[in-house]
């Protein structure tokens, strides 16, 4: 239990990816600059998905050039084909680049292809090419959509996610982000999936990317800790959800939320190396620039007791 | 993993106690029956707090002679005072009575005075009493409030809540409610706290009552679980916070939603004994009669992967 937890904190992508809400660059910015000063070490700033597909990243290059940069911490971009990455690498020669990149894969072919508008062959190919085009430039990080059960095909087989892992990591991917894309994982599938990565894919540091669809998000980032995990990625609000399909009953899909994981972790003893009170500052910067109230229940209720105070932890 | 999932759904008394919204009696026990058709086989129903106090349940006789009773299925009712007691004997003398009554004790003389008005030394005297007039005519509940922290006191020594659940036992008391009250719990604190409840008093059957303050609910609920406990109190929508505490500080403290806990078990293997269509419908009319989304999951995105279509189950 002694490594240290990094959180990786989504909001500024994953969160605002489907959000109708149109941010000024200037509100990004702002959100970025305050999870920076609660100590982040990761922040998921932007993404190059093209700008007539995904409008609310238009200014990627824009905002990636406005932050302030905390010492040490990794700011990422997605990068969803190679052309992304030759945007990437234009930012990052003018001095205002990202320093990680995500390359995206999902376990299935139905979700790529209403993701990402190819198969997973093809996508294999383009991330190769994409690592050819920035190794060496950025830490690359692999994100597996939909490992722990799929929206449209049901459930995944663990040994598809473990021989995705196995290929970033031939690849040189350092980080792996396994995605609980759609909240079909539980406790018992989570903790074994992150105990055969940990066992077959030791090169790659697994990500816990889960969505709180069904609520099991605290849960299974508890399975996944348990397991050896301590990369977790969430989002201020547990925002990313997709407002329109709940509708077409496939759900609120949103990230596990950044107040909650980060009093659970500190309540269980472990140091997530952030700011109290600035992470509280940045959930009220969140839900205001959103301009309504977000879904982490500690932004209503305060932090709980800290773990010093519990005579288990002593 | 064989022994049977218990889950007495609290939406009726626990949900209510503090809802804004005033209910018809047509409306509670609409509610109770759908409850009863969805095949929960433990119910809080109502409670005879002294109708002045908590006006929502002044009808607390007419629910309970109001509804269609399920063979084999619980119908539990609080009480705070021996005179409460005494009406549940009339209720039941005449036909109409509770099968379980709750007897409330709480870890803190700072909780216990808010809640109950009198101090936990008396508190006790009073269960004794209730215990004396009670017993033998329905199955008892002890609820021990503030059982993993306190919102007045911090942090609460397990071996209080060990000593008072050995005094439940000691008085005949059945079932032990472990309430963590005000959401302070952690899995590490829950799973030590229920390990300690199992070796040190086996003549009581602990039930995990969680409220959902932090987020922790389901993850709270499985440590539970994995400590070897089978009963979970929860109710529909996780309602049951106190929406005029979260302007004070004190935060949303609803329960675990019933539909949420019952995905995560049935989705874990783990049979829940209840119809899923019907659970759906009965999270339907429990928003339909308070008006509003509540805070299930589950009710936006549906069920998720039944285990026996999960390799790890299989």
């Amino acid at each position: 239990m002694s490594e240290p937890i990094v959180i990786c904190e989504c909001f500024a992508r994953d969160g605002l990816q489907h959000e109708t809400v149109a941010l000024a660059t200037t509100e990004k910015i702002a959100a970025i600059d305050a999870f920076t000063a609660a100590g982040f070490r990761r922040v998921e700033a932007t993404s190059y998905s093209h700008p007539d597909r995904v409008p609310a990243f238009r200014d990627a290059s824009e905002v990636l050039a406005g932050i302030k940069r905390g010492a040490g911490v990794h700011y990422k971009a997605t990068c969803p084909n190679p052309r992304a990455v030759g945007r990437a690498l234009a930012d990052l020669d003018a001095g205002h680049g990202a320093t990680e990149l995500s390359l995206l894969v999902s376990t299935t072919d139905s979700h790529t292809e209403r993701n990402l508008r190819t198969t997973r062959a093809k996508q294999w190919e383009a991330v190769a090419e994409m690592v050819g085009l920035a190794a060496g430039r950025f830490r690359l990080v692999g994100v597996i959509s939909m490992a722990l059960g799929c929206a449209f095909e049901g459930v995944v087989d663990p040994g598809v996610v473990v021989a995705d892992a196995v290929r970033f990591a031939a690849l040189g991917v350092e980080l792996v982000s396994i995605g609980d894309t759609t909240g079909h994982g539980t406790p018992t599938t989570v903790r074994a999936l992150f105990r055969r990565l940990a066992e077959e894919v030791p090169g790659i540091t697994p990500v816990a990317h889960f969505h709180n669809t069904r609520g099991t998000g605290l849960a299974n980032c508890m399975a996944a800790l348990e397991s050896g995990c301590r990369y977790f990625d969430s989002a201020f609000g547990g925002v990313g959800g997709h407002p329109a399909q709940i509708q077409y009953g496939e759900g609120l899909t949103g990230n596990v939320a950044t107040e909650d994981l980060v009093n659970l972790l500190e309540a269980e003893g472990l140091s997530t190396g952030l700011d109290r009170d600035a992470v509280l500052a940045a959930s009220r910067l969140c839900e205001q620039i959103l301009g309504r109230d977000l879904h982490s229940m500690v932004a209503r209720a305060g932090f709980g007791l800290l773990p010093e105070r519990s005579p288990e932890h002593v």
